[in-house]
């Protein structure tokens, strides 16, 4: 319940892109405040920021399957923002604040790849902003389709 | 000798590639219930996954020097085993649980690499995966050669 | 005026530039003891090591402001050491020892870009190298103009 009225909420936040000469600028408006674009897209190669799993809040939620539910949906709109799908992701970093969380973060995780998984890092990190327990980047090269 | 041991094991290990589309995934058998690939090309790009320095039982050795090998010995068969060589890495991060180990990582490490050394961040981690105390991922590009 | 001091001291360091085949390697020679390049540039792309803000002393200044100016003035050199200017960087990482700095990195942080900003990941780290409360790294690519 929680979850979805949080999944429900990020649907709605806007998106904008901003084209500056041959490189395309993703920037989340609630975060348009921040000195940071959610994503950089030059050419094929999109450059993920790091993601945090916030609720409509901007609250890291209690439950972390809804955290790494919303940490994954954030990455996945950034992605198709972009024009690109989660299948284009080629690396991933995960930096998580308690190694205890793995097996969740995976369970969840692994639902967002059909093709083969990306390159992958799971770090161990020192505390992270807002409390979260994993911040998480990347990178996307879209298929030649 | 428990260093000679342990790499012998790494050299049999299975390393399955699949392509997919226009892109390669470099996945090591014994760590294939894992969400992730050790390596992911594209095009001359090898996007390379955290790397941890395990013997053949999966765990840290107890001599920081073996753990080393351990780990440049992964990068190295991920590398190779995308068609590329250590020659071709541009792009290097070490994450490091414990930075007194700062002289003994390098050591070891620079006799990696002979035109050259890759761009390269030394980073003080929390707790690692498996209490490893590097994990390194980085990026190579396949040279015109 | 420590500031200064310290930014004068560094426009004075030496960058040297390794053009090995495709690729060309950015080191500085104040560190060119270290197995690392400050940056790697293949084609296009400048893969960017983790700098830190030292004073001509080699060490953190005692005032976190001068240490961010510090860190982003060696961003800054590299990248232009490489040919490229602040507007071209796509992908940056901040790795932090004290998010209680978040606000005072921001403040000098967004003044370095014109055109938008890179997508960026602010990580909460473990200790890092020389006491450093920041270490940065990122991607940048050079621009069609």
């Amino acid at each position: 319940m929680t979850s979805r009225f949080a999944l429900i909420a990020l649907l709605f936040c806007l998106i904008t892109t901003v084209t500056a000469d041959d490189r395309k600028h993703i920037v989340d408006d609630s975060l348009s405040a921040f000195p940071f674009s959610n994503g950089v897209l030059v050419g094929d190669t999109l450059y993920l920021g790091g993601h945090l799993g916030l609720d409509k809040s901007g609250k890291v939620p209690a439950n972390v399957e809804d955290e790494v539910n919303l940490v994954m949906e954030a990455i996945k709109k950034t992605v198709e923002s972009a024009g690109l799908t989660m299948d284009d992701v080629v690396s991933i970093q995960v930096h998580c604040s308690d190694l205890s969380l793995y097996d969740s973060f995976n369970k969840i995780y692994k639902t967002y790849f059909k093709n083969g998984y990306p390159a992958r890092a799971f770090l161990g990190s020192g505390k992270l902003l807002r409390d979260a327990h994993f911040e998480v980047l990347g990178i996307a090269v879209k298929k030649s389709r």
